[in-house]
């Protein structure tokens, strides 16, 4: 019975690592759809969404039973308590890559991103990769020190942002309406999908250390 | 022993309904700081969110020593792991409600709220006071009706959204590049926070039944 329940667990963790996988394919293809108004690729990341949303009702319930079943303690009470809140960062990124895809789709065949945006749209995109892709090594590597990075790439994000606002605020600024709307809300979703993989980084901080870490530097805290 | 466990199972409830009721003066005083330009109402949303924060961090520390402590099963695990969910979701209520605050204060001596969006705007507060409200009063009587009817409160809010995007994309709009900056951020941060509370009245049936509700109904699931 112990063996079984710790294997169950395993595969929760297993589990997370995948769904974190899934999500960066997500965000990858949303913003690949973004940038070059990809309409097929736009619907793929779309319809993706609702396996991921399918993922988290599933682990939810996987993990609450398990806490109802077994009545774990220490570390893995922590890790199952963690898991929920995991998954639930997990599939709200997802559903964020499907906001940047829906942009996409909206503006098809024109391009969402004005063309002076576009170096910086590239610039969070890669930022939004890399920060899913060390949250999701840090879960498969139990690695405190890679989920400590993860607020200082977040806070690149932030700047980028502040550096679209300049833009689209300047004088010289010929940006339209429509324009100004999509890049206010594209870049409050990468804003935020970078912020709940900080979330997921103070999770696995979290089971590792029991320790939550605290402050500024930890978003969505 | 277990009438102290008791104790602290309710205290844990009763503070996330005095943590609700600090939610509803944060977006009540947001909404009013942004509609008539009021500095002072706004600087002070802003510095009591730190109080909601902080209150997170505290009531999250104390539901995971409940649950490492008493190993509970059944309805009160239930209770417990949806605390843990509800105080986050009223933490991001509160940041919601200080994001709108910040906007007034950019903003100020002007409104942030062009002319045209004034009457939609005075809507979207008023439903997201009255959601926290229902969600609030929900949680404090248990009760499972009120928690479904705030799914329909929702969905005017995200009625009122699109009504926003259709005005300021209209031909004869009027709107400057900064105005539509505000309006479409300002707008997914109304919508969002009526998210969050179709989100509480989820796991307070959770809390009840057992059953978490599915479906396009309830967002952020």
């Amino acid at each position: 019975m112990r063996t079984s329940y710790h294997e169950e667990l395993d595969s929760i963790l297993d589990s997370l690592v995948h769904m974190a996988g899934l999500v960066e394919v997500a965000i990858r293809d949303a913003s690949e759809s973004l940038l070059s108004a990809d309409l097929g690729l736009a619907e793929s990341v779309i319809s993706k969404d609702i396996e991921l949303d399918r993922m988290h009702e599933e682990m939810e319930y996987k993990c609450l039973s398990l806490l109802a079943l077994q009545a774990p303690v220490a570390g893995e009470l922590r890790t199952i308590v963690s898991a929920i809140r995991v998954v639930f960062e997990l599939a709200r990124m997802g559903d964020l890559a499907a906001h940047v895809a829906k942009i996409a789709r909206l503006r098809y065949p024109a391009t969402a991103v004005p063309e002076r945006f576009e170096a910086g749209f590239r610039e969070m995109a890669s930022i939004a990769i890399e920060i899913i892709d060390l949250a999701r090594l840090s879960m498969a590597a139990r690695d405190v020190k890679g989920a400590h990075r993860l607020a200082e790439i977040d806070s690149r994000m932030d700047e980028l942002r502040r550096e679209q606002f300049t833009l689209m605020l300047s004088e010289d600024s010929d940006i339209s309406i429509e324009g100004a709307v999509d890049v206010a809300l594209l870049g409050r979703y990468f804003e935020r999908f970078a912020d709940h993989a900080v979330a997921v980084g103070r999770r696995v901080i979290y089971i590792m250390t029991g320790q939550v870490p605290e402050g500024e530097d930890w978003p969505n805290a």
